[in-house]
């Protein structure tokens, strides 16, 4: 067995080079991204629907905002308990419906894709396991190459999600290849950087960190998804209550959870979005939140800094997410408990 | 200036009466429910797209799952931030975009509802203010009748939201006007019984609560937005950093935030959903959590039996968040603080 914490620090490390993988393999992403392509074009495609849960939800919320941003095509979030709870097939035909899970296993999620077949919808998965169900249920399937991921915590499986739903929607949108493969491979050699860094500053925070109950993180739009994968690593790793928002939510009611102390850490590194988490500092400083801006201003020192200046607000939360990844881990060691096999939670989630 | 949760109290009492004024006058509902009926009809609708935020973003929620469930519709969450922070209209004209807000002033929900519009798309509104923009910008305005609410605590227009949620998807679905209305009669004389007994456990309950930093609240389905409503509710009134789950989502990862004592709420209600619930209180007793179940059984002594049995799991969840408003408004006066006037929070949320 291997020490605490010793896999998710590997898995961590080694982001880098699986995003590298899924640039050096590109012919599951370019043959969904024709699948998808061919229905737009023929004029049958009204939008996407994805389905997901935990991290992996998170990785479609981004997604679901790429989707939008990018190509202005609808994209909606499934509520798989309508297909298992209620027993109802409500999928539109004429919706993509993009089933993303490390695992591929949730018998909620293989449902969902179920029903879209049965409506004669289109389907892709995308997992890490290229025999899983889901994989082998959907029309296609891409592989998320992030290889065998043994902590419970994951952290490589989702940033892979990122990259490999990234490069899925800039080819749909007619981005040439190589243009992205070299946006990529430039993110690999940043994150190397932001990992590096990250590791560094991570056990500093951890103490500042170590008696802290609860903590808030506030991102909008790419960042909320952020902010809500960063509170269920601080959850699951260090049993912190920790809650991700939309800084547009925040505002109807969580910001009163923030008290004298409390950690609150804001993604200000995107431009689109960031005033809107900006507006909420005034309010943040005047509660004696203990404010943790996670950015890319080249003047800022620690976290503020941590990213760099020249990625494009479409990848950088590929980025964002490496600091907390890093403080989970280190803030779990810190509490003695062990990121890689929180108590009583499993690595596949059966959920019908 | 009233007394410190006067407002809210009243506001939690006068739930029933409000319930009736929607009997009272269907005009609007029914109007909303023809305007759809005759999209659908005639072909022409693909399905629903709810815009919403805070509590009003629960009750959406709600709607979302009863429109699939009882009309087998498609039925989505929109992200009102594509619009405001990336300037894409995603709208599919052949979605009708129901927005609901008390308020009916968010700028967010504004452009999202203009959006739909500027396609060619139809628009409900379902707002507490006849004169507000979102109001006289929607096609069909449905008045929630709730009165002037003048807690910062949502709690009237949160029931009444569902109420008229609730009438419009049954008109929707054929059922008669009659049935439903006594329906809702009925459920106003269990909700008088509901507030009074939850009016009565809930200073015991405060009490044992009083010290408690985090709470879990976990429902399913229609259950998930009761729950993120009283975590919302926990948070604005009394600073808990609470959190509110799916049973499905709980799994993977929030239950890591159960240690020792750690008050859970289960909603255990609804027969759909109900055994996803139970299925996690092994594992919540095993973490020493102070388990409370919000049930309907017979037999269930305090908030266990607090639910009537013989109401149907489509009106349920108007009666489940009652105990949690009336925990939420004892819990903030036990702290010495006033739930009608969160620090820092206002009425009417403006986002951009």
């Amino acid at each position: 067995m291997t020490a605490p914490g010793e896999l998710m620090r590997r898995e961590i490390a080694e982001q880098p080079d699986r995003w590298l993988d899924l640039v050096a393999d590109r012919r599951a992403v370019d043959a969904a991204a024709e699948f998808l392509r061919d229905r737009l074009a023929a004029g049958r495609l009204s939008g996407l629907v994805f389905a997901a849960r935990g991290t992996s939800d998170h990785a479609a919320v981004y997604a679901q905002y790429l989707a939008q941003a990018l190509l202005g095509l609808p994209a909606a979030m499934a509520t798989p308990s309508v297909a298992t709870v209620y027993g109802r097939n409500v999928h539109d035909p004429n919706s993509c419906l993009v089933a993303v899970s490390q695992s591929g296993a949730s018998p909620d999620l293989i449902a969902t894709l179920e029903s879209a077949r049965a409506r004669g919808g289109p389907t892709i998965a995308f997992t890490n396991d290229p025999g899983s169900p889901l994989a082998l249920a959907a029309d296609v399937h891409v592989p998320l190459l992030a290889g065998p991921e043994r902590s419970v915590a994951a952290t490589k499986s989702y940033t892979a999600e990122l990259i490999a739903l990234h490069m899925w929607l800039r080819a749909v949108a007619g981005d040439p290849a190589g243009r992205v493969d070299a946006d990529i491979r430039a993110l690999a050699e940043h994150g190397r950087t932001v990992i590096r860094r990250s590791a560094g500053l991570a056990p500093d925070l951890a103490e500042r960190l170590a008696d802290a109950d609860r903590a808030l993180l506030i991102g909008r739009a790419f960042g909320a998804a952020t902010a809500r994968e960063g509170a269920l690593k601080l959850m699951e790793t260090s049993s912190i209550a920790a809650s991700g928002w939309s800084a547009a939510d925040a505002k109807h009611g969580p910001l009163a959870a923030v008290t004298t102390g409390t950690p609150v850490f804001c993604f200000v590194g995107e431009r689109t979005g960031r005033a809107s988490v900006e507006a909420l500092l005034p309010d943040l400083y005047g509660r004696g939140a203990d404010v943790h801006l996670i950015g890319n201003d080249p003047e800022g020192s620690g976290l503020a800094g941590i990213l760099p200046p020249d990625v494009a607000d479409e990848l950088l939360p590929v980025l964002s997410i490496v600091p907390v990844q890093s403080l989970a881990l280190e803030l779990a060691l810190r509490k003695g408990l062990d990121p890689d096999r929180p108590l009583g939670l499993t690595k596949v989630t059966r959920t019908t």
